[in-house]
Formats: C-alpha cells, sequence, structure tokens
C-alpha cells in the first residue's frame, strides 16, 4: 500500500474503534426488521417463524491478543470463547462454529493441529460443533471465528430490553482475575503461588457464560444484557448508551484473588474490576421482583450472581461505596488506541 | 512467537492448503446431520423445519490477495463477491453480510470508509445487507468475509448432487480473462487497449454468480455444482473429488479477450483458461435430457450456458480437443504453496 500518502490522513488510531465503526456505518443501509439492533454483542436474521438466526464474528490477532505464553490450542480455543460469549449474552445457545484462519506460510503444521483441537474443545464446551472455515497465508497468525446459533426472537436479551430507573445491576462472577493477570504477564507484577492457578487461567482458558446467558433467557425477566470482554466499565458505559439510563455500582465485584493481587502491589482492586478486559461475565438488569426468578434461574446452571448497583434514571455512572461516590471513567480496552 | 523452534517442524508451505485442512479435520468431531459435508463450498445448519442455513466465511489479506492498484472500495466489494459467490454456488441467495476487519493502527479512516462503501455496495448488488462485524488492530489490512443464507434444505446444490457418467459438465461463463489481468499486473506483460476493461475489471470488480445459481437450483436438475475461485482446472478436481468420477473437456470456454491476450504474447489459450483463479463462475453438471431446463433457467437470469465435456466414469481428467487427448494438471492457486 501506498503508505506515503497516509501522513496527513486521520489514522483510525487517531479516533479508535467506535468512532470508527460509527463512521463505517453511516455507509450502511439498515436490514428492514433486525432481531438485534447494531451496537449489540452480536447480529440477527429473522427466520420468519417467530425464530431468529443469531451470528457473531470476532477476530485475534497473534501479536495484539495473545498474551505471552499462550499456546495455539489455547488461542484457538479463546477463538470459539470469545464469539460463543457474544452469543451467550444475547441467551443464545450456540450451535455451530466457524474459524477463518491467516497463517505465515512457515508457521508449523503442528501448530495449526493443535489450533484445529482448541476450536474442537472450545466448540465441544459449549455445545457447538466447527462445520467449516478458510484458511489463508498471512503475515502473523489471525483468527476470525463465526459462532453461530438459532432462538426465539421473543427470548433474546439485547442490550437494550426495556431497563429503567430502580432495576437491579448485576454480574454472573466477580472480575479483576484477569487485570490481574496480564499485570502479571505484561508488567511483571509477581503473582503469589495460592492465587496463581487461577489467575493464570482466566487468561489461558478464559470460560464464557452461554449456559448462565441461556438460563437467564429462559426467564423473560432480563432487562438488558452484554457481555464483559472490553472490561466492567466499558460494558457499563456501552449497556447504559444502548438504554438511555446510568448507573450506581454499589457493590464491586472483586474477585478474591484479584484482592490479594492489589494488596500485594499497593494496587486499587477497584481499578482491576473496572479497567480490565478480556473477562467474560455477563452483565445484566432485572426488576427488583424478579430477583428470585433470576436467582433460581441461575442456580440451575450453577452460578451465583452479584447485585452490584442499579440504574438511575441519570446519564452518569458512579460508584457509591464506603459513603463515597467516584465517577466510573469510560476506560477500558480499544483494539487502536491502545 | 518462538520463530526458533520452528526451524524443523513442517511448515504450513511444505504441504499446501488441502492437505492442511485434511490435518485439521482429523481433530474435528462431525455435526450430526450436516446439510452440507466438508469440503463444499459452503457449509449449513438444517433449520429442522427444512430450511438450512447456509453459511461461508473467506478471508482477503492485503499483502498475499489484493492485487497492484486496487482500491480499499474493490477489496472490501471483492470480499463480498468471494462469500456470496459460495452461497450462489449452492443455489442460496445471500440475506447477510459480516465483515470482521483487522487494520494496521496507522491505516487512514478515509480507507476505512471507503471498505465500508465497498461492502454496502457488494451486499446490496447480491441482495444482502451488512448486519454487523467487528474490527481489530493487525499488522496488515485482513477482511474476514460472512455470508448468510437461508434455504430449502433439498435443493442446495452440493459438489456432490448424483452426478454420473454422462452428465454434461458446464459453466456459466468463459474463462481466461482473469488470468490475463493477473499477467499484466504481475508480470507487466502489456494489455492491449480494446480488451483492457473487461480484463481489469475482471480483477478490481469481479462479479458473483448468484442469480445464476439460485435459478439453476430451483430446476432441480444439477448434479454437483461448485464455484472456480481456485481455478477451472482445481475446480474441476475438486469436483470431480467430491462425485468420485472424472471428467473430459471437449469445448475449452475460452474468453474472446483471454484468445487476444494469448495471441499477442504468444500464451497457449488454454493455460489462462484452466490454470488461473480468482474467477467466479459455477462449474455444474447435469443430465443431458435436463439441458433445456438447464438454458431456460439461465436464460432467464440472463447468463448463457457453455457446456464444456462431460462427467466419466474413470477418475481422470482429460482435454479432448482438435483430436487430441491431453491430461488437465491438479494446478491452479494455493494460499500456502503459492
Amino acid at each position: 500500500m501506498a503508505t506515503q500518502f497516509w501522513t496527513n490522513m486521520v489514522k483510525v488510531m487517531d479516533i479508535g474503534e467506535r468512532r470508527l465503526i460509527e463512521r463505517m456505518m453511516l455507509h450502511l443501509t439498515q436490514m428492514p426488521g433486525m432481531p438485534i439492533p447494531f451496537w449489540d454483542d452480536a447480529s440477527a436474521l429473522s427466520l420468519g417463524d417467530g425464530r431468529a438466526l443469531v451470528v457473531n464474528t470476532d477476530m485475534l490477532v497473534w501479536k495484539t491478543d495473545i498474551p505471552r505464553g499462550m499456546t495455539p490450542y489455547q488461542a484457538a480455543r479463546k477463538a470459539v470463547v470469545m464469539s460463543v460469549s457474544d452469543l451467550g449474552a444475547k441467551g443464545v445457545q450456540p450451535i455451530a462454529f466457524m474459524p477463518s484462519i491467516g497463517l505465515p506460510s512457515d508457521y508449523p503444521v503442528a501448530s495449526v493441529e493443535e489450533m484445529a483441537r482448541g476450536f474442537e474443545a472450545g466448540a465441544r464446551e459449549y455445545g457447538a460443533y466447527v462445520v467449516g472455515g478458510d484458511t489463508n497465508e498471512a503475515c502473523d497468525v489471525v483468527i476470525s471465528g463465526v459462532a453461530l446459533g438459532v432462538a426465539q426472537e421473543s427470548k433474546i436479551m439485547k442490550r437494550a430490553s426495556g431497563a429503567g430507573p430502580g432495576d437491579l445491576l448485576a454480574t454472573t462472577g466477580a472480575f479483576g482475575v484477569t487485570s490481574a493477570g496480564f499485570k502479571h504477564l505484561i508488567e511483571g507484577l509477581e503473582v503469589p503461588g495460592g492465587i496463581r492457578k487461577p489467575i493464570l487461567d482466566s487468561i489461558y482458558l478464559p470460560r464464557a457464560r452461554v449456559k448462565e446467558g441461556v438460563a437467564l433467557a429462559e426467564t423473560g425477566a432480563v432487562t438488558g444484557c452484554m457481555d464483559s470482554s472490553d472490561g466492567l466499565a466499558v460494558s457499563l458505559y456501552d449497556l447504559a448508551r444502548s438504554t438511555g439510563t446510568g448507573f450506581k455500582v454499589t457493590e464491586l465485584p472483586v474477585a478474591p484473588s484479584a484482592t490479594r493481587f492489589a494488596k500485594r502491589h499497593g494496587l486499587d482492586a477497584a481499578d482491576l474490576v473496572l479497567y480490565g478486559g478480556e473477562e467474560y461475565e455477563l452483565v445484566f438488569t432485572f426488576k427488583p421482583e424478579d430477583e428470585g426468578k433470576i436467582r433460581e434461574a441461575l442456580d440451575g446452571a450453577g452460578c451465583s450472581p452479584l447485585v452490584i448497583g442499579e440504574v438511575t434514571g441519570e446519564k452518569d455512572m458512579v460508584l457509591a461505596v464506603d459513603g463515597a461516590v467516584k465517577p466510573i471513567r469510560a476506560e477500558g480496552w480499544d483494539h487502536f488506541t491502545g
């Protein structure tokens, strides 16, 4: 490409992923009757009989997305987790996964076979099959995964499914472990032996909340849901933007190993919890009177939800703990601005 | 990645794309009841009511796949063409397209907007909508496209749909133009003015045979079909491998501009026709008694099919023209071995 022409132009890193997508969307015609609008975790097509096909595509690039020490098996499995997590967040059971893979021509065949085992393991773990894919030559290992599922349109949990002030805000689990793991891998902070396994597992073997999402959708009581792969704070902003509300977080969902890691290194556990990324918990809202129904459904999926706050009428995002109210910043992971 | 460990290992370029996929498939569990088997142009999921979701994913990498002079608009549109061509080859009308895009962080936003216009133009041209996608940082521009459609399972044209000896072999159009274009762009061979436009258009603005594929599927008379994006010879080998037959080509489908280009440069037009790639004609078979039905269906789609030979019981692939019988080699494009 003619790089010399790029010099005076606005670059994708100048505006970041969200504004880039906004700019692209200006040129797209929206499909009539989309069961899930743009700016949600997944896309959907009506099947005309009350059902919708729900599909997500997500790209994993070795140089920028793969942490040190991750194996091809783990990277491939993670590509599945990333994609099925978005389906799970819509309450949709994945049926099929298709990887499109870019590989340098001198990449070892044995590593590609490891990847195949990773795709298979990830797909089967979440009840799906690998039904096809594509391979191509590329300058780096690139895995673009497609996850597919079919669901009743009326049961799909959109980011905006009717949340209003007073609704409770909850997550399927605690946060901060992955942030601790990245601080270890990227900044070299030591991980004490006792919490080494959960912290490294959260990076190398992340888990998607698929059965939890499907169980939540069955209740019909969720007023908004998304996954938290861009970090808790960014996810709250995204959810609030879709619903036109704000959130007051009154109970930070801090994982015990994140607390321990934060103490050891003099960090604020709240930062690990709010401003991380690559965590695959679901963040969702529901009416207070439905809490029993929600807990029962998640209990059936082996999960105890954490109520962390509530939906507010004001369009701001605050952390109200220990008697102090502080703003939550819209900070987290952006693929282009870093 | 630990490149130093790669030295003694078998690399993907040593075995090529086909054997790489074979090796990967050893590790995959096949989904029960797949409406389209592995090794076809697209994958499919049964929707349980006689219909199937048909999906294809295809990756385009700037450095290896994008010819000199192609614009971001054209590359994006081509990504759509590549994916919908595979659906068309199965007789399936595309409904939706989703691009997953890798971009260097210093890539111009204006070029990404051009791409968005290319996705939109390509999708709308073939009756589909862009319903979502993903952006990511990468070392090169990478576009992984997903095309989705829904079809009656019984109407899907598989590579193997019952072809047997005596069936006629046909294409939706002539070949060789794209090969001429690549010889111009890569080897610098001059293109005479009169054929410049069709030759450059075939590279920069390729067309998929979607409505032709849908029309063919409606006849119910096609015994095997695929697109020819890997070149005519390779496509014949792929089709023959799926059906367990051979082919005798008795009439080479040479485009007039390919003939003219070949003459000008002292090339064999047959080589341009057989051993090219990035052409999106359909290659298909049918019983001789159905020829009228096939011609009528394609005529309605504005296309005149070319009968180029027949299916044989022997598992070989020959060119029988001008009284001589020559083997057709399994040569064409491989992403890894070049």
